[in-house]
């Protein structure tokens, strides 16, 4: 990485980012999970130093909090940057919280620089970005498209609060949910821990995402019977373990053969595999997974599952159990990120002397619900050996420097050469 | 089977049989678990039928409850017949008490015959026979074979409770273990549920057991990278749940060729397999199996767990993830059943007009440890579907009368053909 006099003051904001890691559960680091008192006092201090950074607060329907700085054109539209401040129990110090912060750094260097945009400038921080206890994630993002189905208010968590009144209590406002669509949203720019480890093994700074993956989930069920181990002869079981592995081992073959097809990120994953009863005396007779497809090619993933539904069903017969369950929990479509603001991304990573990759994100981001209403973009940069939503989770100061400011330069030269909201 | 006038009475066994049965958690039947208080109340009642059918009822120190008839001549040696009374948790009704009842009513229907034996004759309940939560079985019989290490005695269940101190608590006196043993039985006979669908299978009524299988039992662990499930291409990954699947493949497919090997009873089964951190989004970092292996030949269960052991080091190796662990947690030898117990069982069958059929167990029993001191033999009667360990476990009055008849048959002829103990 070249060390280049950055726009953007590095130390001030990994100064932040460890201020806003010690807000965490003390036995649990890194743990400030949404809609609880301690993601509440997170949203405090960050308002708080939206606050010290000359923004105007507010929080949107949605339960979104945001750092306004006004443009000088009020037909400019709003150029927006962030991520979000939740995490997963057990997490780290960069998921979500490098976007967040990284919006303030630009929006407080824009203003120590003395530099006025045309177009407004907000921070955001989007509510619940993580998956959470109510089943649902990207809650605030989701609103803001628009895309919050109102029976996704009623899903409840396991103690039985329902999501829109967890909403309410952190200061949504789930009866008029409408209001916190978005048309003057003019580009939107995302810094993200890459949570992989393509930029790390191949040494560069910064990835450039071309789209965010759709997200397709299945649970598989097997039903055979749970005979006595030790009792029930090779040739009359009805092992549902047996049509596990061989489930297992076909997403794994086929995935690869997907991956290696020229056709755009693509990844299947059994992450999820429980048989009960799960003693060592007697066979397994049911079994249930979760297999989760990641594709930057959707018509690609439609293929998987199709594959997935009649390759159960044979695995099934063939193992002489019964696929007991089929369902499709989740499948959504890949968001392509806004070709205009790559460039303008990639060209201030240039202009800044850091080496730079295109590539997919494979995760779920808020830029992918950002993307359904107005230009979306996000930078990744490279965190150690890939390792994520966990403690050990690490990213260097000069890395997320270097991707803050590439997106500082992004924004300038957006400013200068957008007159009109897309 | 042909209803013969059978020298027991069923119902007069089966009514013992409910009764011990209610004597359940209320919540949760039928669970009785060996050290509860439930345990202890089952005993209580059955100390007192022991009693109510002219029997003395003591303990041994191994914690044995015994209910004896003593024979004509002192130096005859013992018949000993049982079973055991514990259950697993949410357990069945016939599992170890259909053994104990047999033997009590054999008992009842020797006094009320007027026949006075040569042998004495001890009914048992050997304590704990079950898997238990200080993780050990057959204890009372183990006791009493002399195999019960001392370091056993400290094993401890999850609350913290050593198992001798346990074991003390329910009437044995660990202490002085070595009395238990004994040099006095002249044969041992044990009814039990076949808890496999052989017999029920081939409409067959009886099953004389050759042997008890040996049984041991291997920990496997696999691990490797517990990376994002999307961002992680597939070529990079370490993924723990591939070489899981491929082990139970292996076992599976290994089990079958030995099962056909014409060598006696084999049976392998992956009954445990837990992946870590098993979330859809996830890549499986660890993985833990627990393979469980039945044999009559001891020999072939010995290559199997080389083939295993070598097999699972290969599938690691294949799969890019560590094979971090390798426990063999026991590895029992086979047990044979007296080949003249054998042939009076079969002959009591013959002269009762019940089709019967040499069959080993798969699954282990007291039996297996009494065969250490004592010529030991089993009776299997048919139970429903094989079902066991669970409430549904079900066998037909008249296949437990049958059963009881052959085994009272055995002892009759036993008796006048056995001058002094083996």
């Amino acid at each position: 990485m070249t060390r280049a006099n950055l726009p953007v003051d590095g130390a001030r904001l990994w100064a932040d980012l460890m201020e806003l890691a010690a807000i965490t559960e003390p036995g649990r680091p890194y743990t400030r999970r949404s809609f609880t008192p301690l993601f509440l006092e997170g949203r405090d201090w960050l308002a708080g130093r939206f606050r010290a950074a000359g923004l105007a607060v507010r929080m949107d329907t949605g339960g979104n909090l945001f750092g306004r700085l006004e443009g000088s054109d009020p037909e400019a539209g709003t150029i927006l940057i962030g991520s979000h401040s939740d995490t997963v129990p057990s997490g780290g110090r960069f998921d979500g919280t490098a976007g967040v912060l990284t919006a303030l750094e630009i929006v407080r260097s824009l203003r120590g620089s003395g530099i006025r945009l045309r177009h407004a400038v907000e921070v955001v921080d989007f509510l619940a970005e993580e998956p959470s206890e109510y089943g649902l994630s990207c809650i605030g993002s989701r609103v803001m498209a628009g895309l919050m189905k109102p029976e996704m208010l009623d899903y409840r968590e396991p103690g039985g609060e329902r999501l829109g009144d967890a909403m309410n209590r952190v200061g949504a406002d789930t009866a008029r949910l409408a209001e916190a669509m978005r048309s003057d949203v003019a580009a939107f720019f995302e810094l993200h821990i890459e949570q992989g480890i393509v930029l790390e093994g191949q040494g560069i700074d910064l990835g450039i995402v071309t789209a965010i993956a759709g997200i397709a989930r299945a649970e598989i069920r097997f039903a055979g019977r749970a005979d006595h181990a030790g009792s029930t002869p090779m040739h009359l079981r009805r092992d549902a373990s047996l049509a596990a592995a061989r489930l297992v081992l076909l997403v794994n073959e086929e995935a690869k053969r997907n991956a290696a097809a020229s056709r755009g990120h693509f990844v299947a994953t059994v992450g999820v595999l429980e048989q009960h009863p799960n003693a060592a005396n007697v066979i397994p007779g049911d079994a249930r997974l979760v297999v989760d497809i990641r594709a930057e090619d959707h018509a690609l993933a439609q293929d998987f599952l199709a594959m997935l539904e009649a390759g159960s069903r044979a695995i099934a017969e063939d193992s002489m159990v019964a696929r007991s369950g089929w369902t499709v929990l989740s499948n959504t479509t890949p968001a392509a990120c806004d070709a205009a603001l790559r460039g303008l991304l990639a060209e201030g990573a240039r202009r800044l002397g850091f080496s730079y990759l295109d590539l997919a994100s494979g995760a779920g981001h808020d830029a992918a619900f950002v993307a359904r209403f107005a230009p979306s973009s996000m930078i990744f940069v490279p965190c150690r050996e890939g390792r994520s939503h966990c403690p050990e989770e690490w990213a260097e100061p000069d890395a997320i420097a270097a991707g803050a400011a590439a997106i500082y330069e992004a924004v300038l030269r957006f400013d200068a050469e957008h007159r009109k909201p897309s």
